[in-house]
């Protein structure tokens, strides 16, 4: 493979300390034609970019009720959140929100709009969230859920809710049902925590 | 690091050859907990997770025209394109897509509302792009461009659209245009072209 070009290596961290192409070293460096700091194999000149990542959910909706899942693992082991997890290859993010539906409530859903798109630039991750139609009542906690259950507005558990871009997304929904129509959410959530616990 | 139990090795082809953590070997197994394959390291045990990757941009408009490049870089060399690239670690998807409007037009832009959101499971992407105001007419072509020009509706070189999320965007940017009202477009482009030549 043709070497290409390289900056002086310069001093920020690595997000890998090996090449997975070819298992020489990397090196944090500027390619030729960047601006910006990559990780550079100096033996074989691949560029490993890395991106942000998206995670995708839904809202699944019963009636006046939606449901929600209590985390078996961590992060925020024990508290809840709206089914959601990492988009995978291969698939769309509408399909992908209803898989994770599927994966942590065993629930079905007939997935509708996107409700929100959340970007969280401190965690590398892009939080979109569809609205869905339950349904049957069919379901039950999946391998990553220690319980799963409806919630009408009332009842959600705001202080253990396990994420702020959960927290943001139920908070919009109900406005939003209070005023008759689902519009659609994008904002950015900045580093530092408005509510006390609830990373992310 | 703990070791985690893995069931035997499969035979789909990794994604890299070597860990990027400790620079062993890979093998493609499905871990323990876990539905799918992923790359696996037998000796660190880090799993290597692989997710579509976000490309954002924007429709930059001034008046009745919006502007295009001319692209200086395969893949597509010499076909036009909204400006729109990579999501870079640390910025939000709107923050993004004004960085590439002003990497590859040189162009300064108010960034407006969510337009489409295009997933294409087959390219493991997902592309995103905002409506965008043009602040000056001071623009021209950066690294990646042959050329930045504004283009009115009748005068988009439809046959030398770089890729089909580009030409559908603008497709519906027009018919939205037309009737008077922007809205959201979310939508999955399968594999296979519509467009002979526009790929992705």
């Amino acid at each position: 493979m043709a070497r290409r070009c390289y900056t002086a290596a310069v001093t920020s961290t690595p997000f890998a300390r090996f090449c997975s192409a070819c298992g020489s070293a990397i090196s944090r460096r500027i390619p030729t034609g960047d601006t910006r700091e990559r990780d550079c194999c100096d033996t074989c000149g691949r560029i490993h970019y890395v991106n942000p990542r998206p995670i995708v959910g839904t809202i699944p909706v019963w009636g006046d009720r939606i449901l929600l899942c209590r985390r078996a693992i961590e992060p925020r082991y024990g508290a809840w959140t709206l089914p959601a997890g990492f988009m995978e290859i291969g698939e769309s993010t509408a399909r992908g929100a209803q898989r994770e539906t599927e994966e942590e409530a065993h629930a079905r859903v007939e997935v509708g709009p996107l409700f929100s798109l959340l970007d969280i630039p401190h965690a590398e991750q892009i939080h979109i969230f569809y609205l869905a139609r339950l349904l049957d009542l069919d379901f039950g906690p999946g391998a990553e859920s220690l319980d799963v259950r409806l919630f009408a507005e009332d009842e959600i558990p705001w202080e253990e809710i396990a994420f702020r871009t959960v927290a943001t997304t139920l908070e919009r929904f109900f406005a939003d049902r209070r005023g008759g129509n689902f519009g659609l959410h994008v904002l950015e959530l900045p580093a530092g925590a408005p509510a006390p616990g609830i990373p992310t």
